[in-house]
């Protein structure tokens, strides 16, 4: 019988045990699980609550405990239901009484929530790191392939001309806001709650924010009941997480129409397309597909865990067991795509005459013969729509602009002159020099202040 | 290199490999993976399509490896990407240039399908006898405790007396819905894809119904396109799915509030608790919170599957590998949780006593002293209202309806007499005397047609 | 104070009755608040529960509130709290104490549940209509374009030739599938519940058959508890809507693509496209647009009734209200987008000489080419090796495969001989003749089938 | 036809303007419109873009229209399809033609996110106060209640004695914690679009800074592209208030609880309980329910937004205007939740007595019991295990603690003695007198803090 049924007459149904063991997965915990026992081990020692030699056996223990797992000469107990009970169980057999004293003043729901700060911070720094690298490698493909003028889309209609490299830095953009999301959370992460025992403190003369030193963490949890019953921190991170790979899942749709014949903007490396089991000819993006498609599983997970908290009564309960599948599969899914699209990027060749065919069909400088007539004295809405009406008879006759008389300009608005043959897919740019905007000096600043951020 | 990449002039990057290997879970379709094939081959060689001596070498070859697998002694390669390709690479490792036939007239696109519509028809019917199971497990339950009453609930306050046997059998009901449902998606799922190709059909002359009917296929499907990008039935299983599990979530939350001290309706068997690792004195219902916990993993899976499916253009792409993850744990995670579900009930203690004890308070015959008013010939409204203020008069002095003089009654209105005595929690039940309410006489038949349908 | 509170002390505060109120919603559930209310009233005076004159006065006091409503005459007085109020409320100021009958054996719980089935049923045979519509314009344009070839796609690569109208004809097996479950979630919705009461049954001789028949119903509700706190029917709804604005979603995503000018398919009518308020040449798909992103919308809607109902106790809770707007959400933006799709497929004008150059690059004849060398005695794997060299090295060339000469297809395998060439599009296709598959005898037969269904 | 259809021959279908119209929900935006063009207008009229008498014109027209819409008497034309083209039309009417000059160096992309934007933050602002009211009538409701002992759950079995102040105190840190989310969001947030124009910037010497200060914002957008189709602020917010009504639905499921009739430990005021249509003794906590119930809404919401934006190419697409339903409708349920459980604590009354009868049963001293032993030496697994045993002799003979004889406890540990009885709920709360714990010292030190934060 486990451990802790000295309340019970009978065991757990064997069927019991496996639904509600933890091991197949909590097993990852361990280093954390390991490290924050250390911690509570010295602080129980240091405040008498335990003799400092049970204290140093129970560290010598738990570091060759570590040692065993890393080795992968652990014995693993599914019987012993988590990682928690499986290290402790270890330590009693390998050290003896002491170990029996390491859980004094400890709850396993209190321990639990100590294991997944560790984790999660750690996490999060992952995170942070393959977010930045993807950052570089846009920054890297924008100055690469900085002369490169390709049609901006709204609708996945040709709209106005831009810069690729514009273009790149809008995901640089949305992997920045993902960053502080993940650094906001790690803030909320930062706090220790060992302590709370299981649900109401402990009743021993223990020294928290020394713990808390030894640990790396900035602050302390507030209020017990709320510390063992609280995965915000969890759920905070699925949320950055969704919004994360939904930006991944918008380039991965890029990635795939650029590389469709229709568009023929880039190439992919072919280490990074799949082949077909019939089609010899395929070479298929599948790696941009498998990513947009990890989208419905972080979404999932994140539901997933907002469904387990909604409604529960305080402070812990067995439901809230669930968050550790949901938020690992989450951490690998984030990492991995990330990096896998970092790899894909760096690796993409472009083929500026291909885009540059795109440029000639779209009547892509309409807006800009439109702010043309405005320069002249024409009302804007009165200028759409005389440019309107000029583009529906240039697109019956076959025309690009540049192929309209001016006697044909004239008769949509006298004040069309020489000069709008001036009007080019280079002016459009190098007119639009605001802040933000896509001329090419604007976007040379840009570049120049991604790649500070990024070091 | 792949086998399947003739036209690539490198090899997929390693970490590609990684992320987009799915042997690591669809390991688990091999058997359906070697049914399907066999079929196959056995259709090629009928046709002409391979020798006969080819088809017979690949199914005596499929049937040594489904051997191997099950014995343990199959190698999985990673490398080899998939289930299938591991399975079709042994098998011209085992049987030579034969079995590089066996992909004749058929893409991994639509030998996919079938795997999957043949996992879904196998888990479709075990979901069946796992409902089943737990609708025998609660009619048995009302069956033994048909003589106890209990205080009927709405918004969780006392409202009404109900047999305990009639609220078990609510969940009869629901559970009978959600087999329904399973067997509609079943009929849905029972559609046999092969033949579809990559998605356009295969240029041979293939006999479809033969491969169904050698895999208990009722029907072929209509469409190539449709055939291999087509992953409703698998929406459709988790939506039911979602569905059934809300259900066992509402049976867990109120096997949850039963066992608390507050309520003590019931005692759950000690092999279907846990306990607490610093609390002595806990007997914790976690089956039942674990089982309301997975709730939010079944419905993450539904999303995340609609997720995936959403704006896919036809036919196939990658994204859609993600549909096996979330479609095996969702059957799992259903299945084990009817399954102990049902050990737990069928282990569940009723405390008959207790459940009395809550009958007393909670003014549960307010209705049929309204009703008693009525039949008296106050109209409805006007009856409700002074039952009303009756009872608020009583809550105050602290007084149960039995306690109430008939002179006091009569302040509220003349029409009460002395037979309002005769109202009980029996006469209230009986009362309820029309199909599908709560007398005795009813439930009695609904136990019985019950225990008819599940056999 | 409310009709109901003669129990309490004082009213409700005002934001309470704002946050409870459901009148601004479930007003639209009028019709079948009274046809319900009608049918009661009856079956009270026939089984003598109330006068027949009572009766008749109800019915006719009734049918002139409806009308009422119909003309705009109705005043709705959100303090009476719900649609089913305030109808009540107005009966009894219409016709007096008999009106006050009404509610006689009936609770607000067994009404709502009855009005929501009814609405459900009568939403569904609409979603039928709509999706029928939307499958005869499939069918039309694939007859009328029937001799139109086009690239079919997977990973948005070019793989093979298919027929439009095989292309399109997917869609209606998608929309096939969606009507049929919603065939089956209107067995499980035509479940007449009157008579459950509040929650368990009715202390009246009523006659639970009567009103169904009266109401149009197949079946009455089989236990009372469950009756009340059922919302399967909607949620089964939800996720059959789900499915079918996810089918909805990859058909607008497809119309996005091939009105875009790098694929350039097809041209939608003006009438369903919108302008830009600063572009003058735009032609913006929204229609298509809104339609895909209108997904979001049902999906989340799914996904929060399954939330509501999570872990709720039996029987009736409150929370349950939050049904109404999330269904009549769903379904209004289900009817809408079928309905707008309809007339968006009608008007689109396919373009046969650019899909027909889509045709020429991308090597979609590789798989016939790798099958000839199969049929020369060549195993498929190998055959395929072979091709993908091929294609990878005329890729180089930048050849076509009619451009590669005979001596350099035996470069590659000597089986090749002058008959290579009599491969093309249409031999590819007419060889693809199963079942299912994309020959022009295939797709005949399944126009021919598909316009028998639709009628 | 439109405005903006100068490029078209014929106007958009009728159904279509209805399904594209944004009218219905987006006149909410009006006044941040309405400040937005203020701004722009001003700028433009200091850039010299535009003339300054024209941009004086414009600013006292856009006044006036405020001042229309805010006395009802402003004609919306659900043909002009949103609220900025009502805006503007409106404007043309009334001032002539410098009103089709104030779109000029603007377009409807970053106009819409720029309100959005001055919307969002707004309704953040309400948010932080609606939460901080919630925050003080909690604090209040633990003040007033500090001396209740009430029963701490886990599993909700009763587990140890915790301050009722504790436990509420719980609820305040979640809030604290959703008030800095939103905190963090808003900067996120505070963040000025204007200038992006359609995606690309736009052709005219701007003064992006200006607006930004004009319209109190912190920053201006970076990246054109990515500022038109951003909505990270939205899902952020949406994510937020997922985390914060999960939040309010435990606090509401606890309320649900304790009002029971079988937990017994508070009664709603009549002003925040309802009655039943059919059961005249009901009082039913219908607020809290449906509090809970709209967990769903706001979970529904943030899915439906992340799933629109999934894999949506940049820049602007149509599907993005599904953001303002689901937004608006998530601020006014989360702000109307918050306000009205504020009402509903204030007015709870505690049942001091009623809970204290909880304590008796249920050993939630065990803990205590045990630690008593680990301080007498034993080691604290051991002393759980003896522990656990004298409960399950204890609850089989029906004594609670102090009902042992000594004799009897020193049957289970010679190490008990007479100070065993010392152990008392007051004991057990003092002894737990670590920061973050449950003793009375330092939840008043809790309060204290408390009180200084919500000021």
């Amino acid at each position: 019988m486990s451990l802790i049924r000295g309340r019970f007459q009978k065991d757990a149904a064997k069927e019991v045990k496996e639904y509600t063991c933890s091991l197949p997965f909590d097993w990852q915990l361990y280093s954390f699980d390991i490290a924050g026992s250390v911690a509570h081990a010295q602080m129980l020692g240091k405040q008498g609550i335990i003799s400092s030699v049970d204290a140093k056996a129970i560290v010598r223990g738990l570091k060759a405990i570590e040692k065993e797992i890393e080795q992968g000469k652990f014995e693993f107990k599914p019987e012993l239901e988590d990682i928690h009970m499986n290290i402790e169980s270890r330590l009693t057999e390998m050290i003896g009484e002491a170990g029996a004293r390491l859980h004094t003043a400890r709850s396993r729901n209190d321990q639990v929530a100590l294991d997944l700060r560790l984790f999660m911070k750690s996490a999060i720094l992952e995170t942070f790191e393959n977010l930045r690298s993807l950052q570089k490698a846009l920054v890297q493909m924008a100055e690469i392939n900085f002369q490169v003028i390709m049609p901006g889309y709204t609708h996945l209609q040709r709209a106005q001309p831009v810069l690729l490299a514009h273009h790149l830095l809008a995901y640089f953009e949305m992997l920045q806001r993902d960053i502080q999301r993940f650094i906001d959370c790690l803030e909320r992460t930062d706090v220790m709650p060992l302590g709370s025992g299981a649900l109401a403190g402990v009743a021993y003369n223990i020294d928290r924010k020394y713990v808390a030193r030894k640990l790396g963490f900035t602050r302390i949890s507030e209020n017990s009941l709320d510390a063992v019953s609280d995965r915000d921190f969890i759920i905070e991170y699925e949320a950055a997480a969704s919004l994360s790979i939904m930006h991944l899942s918008r380039l991965a749709e890029e990635i795939i129409l650029w590389s469709s014949a229709e568009f023929d903007f880039i190439e992919l490396d072919d280490s990074y397309t799949t082949g077909s089991s019939i089609m010899p000819q395929k070479k298929n993006p599948d790696v941009a597909e498998l990513a947009r498609g990890k989208t419905g599983r972080i979404y999932g997970n994140l539901l997933g865990m907002l469904t387990v908290m909604k409604g529960l009564p305080l402070s812990y309960n067995r439901d809230m067991q669930e968050d550790k599948e949901l938020l690992f599969d989450t951490v690998d899914t984030l990492l991995s795509t990330a990096s896998i699209m970092t790899g894909m990027v760096e690796t993409i060749k472009v083929k500026p005459n291909k885009i540059n065919l795109a440029l000639d069909k779209g009547y892509l400088l309409a807006t800009d013969i439109a702010d043309y007539l405005v320069k002249k004295g024409l009302a804007f809405r009165e200028a759409h729509r005389k440019v309107g009406q000029l583009v529906n008879w240039a697109a019956e006759k076959g025309k690009s602009f540049s192929e309209i008389s001016l006697n044909d300009y004239r008769n949509f608005s006298p004040l069309f002159e020489d000069d709008v043959y001036l009007i080019t897919h280079e002016t459009s740019l190098s007119a639009r020099n605001n802040p933000g905007s896509t001329s090419p000096e604007q976007v040379k600043k840009a570049i120049t202040a991604a790649k500070k951020m990024v070091g």
